[in-house]
């Protein structure tokens, strides 16, 4: 049996969604969990939709992990609506929590299988941090015109070599990816830029971000995305907005 | 000179508004940074709008102080734009920050001149709880009609006693108090209450919230609200709502 899993957490606690040496992940968090759950000596291994980067957030994170024994699977097969309770009393306290596990088709691959990958950048514009938003937003002083921002994202729209939007770590062999909608908007204080693909590159909403906030404090102007778009030279660029203000919020199959 | 400020406060860092020995206070920690501004040996008193319990936040708390030396008076008096840069470069990582500082009139006092106190409540209604929003907001995990909480609160505007729904330790001669507005939303997992009133009696907001939830999840109807009113027995009334939940997000002058 085959369980797709949906997953919240505070990114400020952990290294990323992927497992690594020495530092606390969100998958091996869960992983372990999991392993306490079904009192296995063997780690399930869990496949996520989105590697978020140390820092970023999830609202909406996907997973599915593999129910190969049968014994498990007659157990928790009309118990799946207890399956997250008990994975989350086995992380208490860890940042990380299953908001619900679902049956799914033994074809469904959360990270394969994704359609649209949803995320949201979140700016607190104001000439002072919050302590009620730290480790959630991005502060930037200088004030931000957000039409502006908005106005320069719409040239992002559509599919282009988005060489000059990525990490110089990252290793896709193909730059170019579609961007099926971006916008910005106010809410109050609030900056928010929500952009949505099939797939992103690595660091690819962070430098779009710190790149359409340099448009919206009018260090640059819209035209700038034109620019970037067409050189592909990612030192041309804005810089990587900081991981905390980023929130994986939905993926869509 | 007499300086009105505008303080936001993570709740949770604090034992509330209110001086006490032997725990850190929102008005100490303000009134230590200040001292330290102005090298004073005399720590300042701060006179605070709401004097919020251990635990609450505050978005839009107001507090005022008097300068009384002339020396500090002149030095200030057209720097107030940086006056609360310093204030929060002396209290970094407290979790409290001044937003801004403005000079008001001899005869304004934070406290006794506030027409209206506007606080907020958040409520998570889902079955899990939230990492992200951790210390945040109440979760709820029965399902919430937010709509018979807000036929409900409407029962409470107006002029009424407000004996049930306050706490017991509450010191004020006269329980009559007058509710300008109250509403209850949602907006998806988040239920959201929002009051006004002149003053609140102590844990009058917490008690009410308390009481709707009992309404929203079905275990009482909306008319126990009048019933309350009428009896004006604090037994009878909900749980006090967790005070991470409550924001003071506005006093008006």
């Amino acid at each position: 049996m085959r369980v797709k899993l949906l997953i919240e957490y505070d990114g400020t606690k952990f290294c990323g969604w992927q497992k690594q040496r020495d530092c606390i992940s969100v998958q091996e968090t869960i992983e372990r969990a999991i392993c306490n759950v079904f009192g296995d000596a063997l780690m399930p291994e869990l496949y996520g939709a989105g590697r978020t980067d140390t820092g970023v957030h999830a609202t909406g994170q996907i997973a599915h992990l593999e129910l190969a024994d049968e014994k498990l699977t007659e157990k928790w097969k009309n118990n799946l609506l207890r399956l997250h309770i008990a994975i989350n009393a086995n992380m208490l306290q860890s940042g990380a929590r299953v908001l619900e596990a679902t049956e799914v088709s033994d074809d469904f691959h959360a990270r394969f299988s994704a359609k649209m990958r949803h995320y949201k950048y979140v700016i607190l514009n104001r000439n002072v941090n919050s302590p009620i938003y730290e480790g959630r937003v991005w502060n930037i002083r200088r004030k931000i015109d957000e039409n502006s921002m908005n106005f320069a994202a719409q040239f992002l729209r559509g599919t282009h070599n988005f060489n000059a939007f990525r990490s110089s770590q990252c290793s896709a062999l193909n730059p170019v990816r579609t961007i099926s909608n971006v916008e910005v908007s106010r809410k109050g204080d609030l900056i928010i830029v929500k952009i949505s693909a099939k797939s992103f590159l690595h660091n690819q909403v962070r430098i779009t971000v710190g790149t359409l906030k340099e448009i919206g404090i009018g260090a640059k102007n819209p035209e700038y995305i034109k620019y970037l778009l067409e050189s592909a030279d990612r030192t041309q660029a804005g810089p990587t907005a900081p991981a905390f203000g980023l929130y994986l919020t939905k993926i869509d199959y």
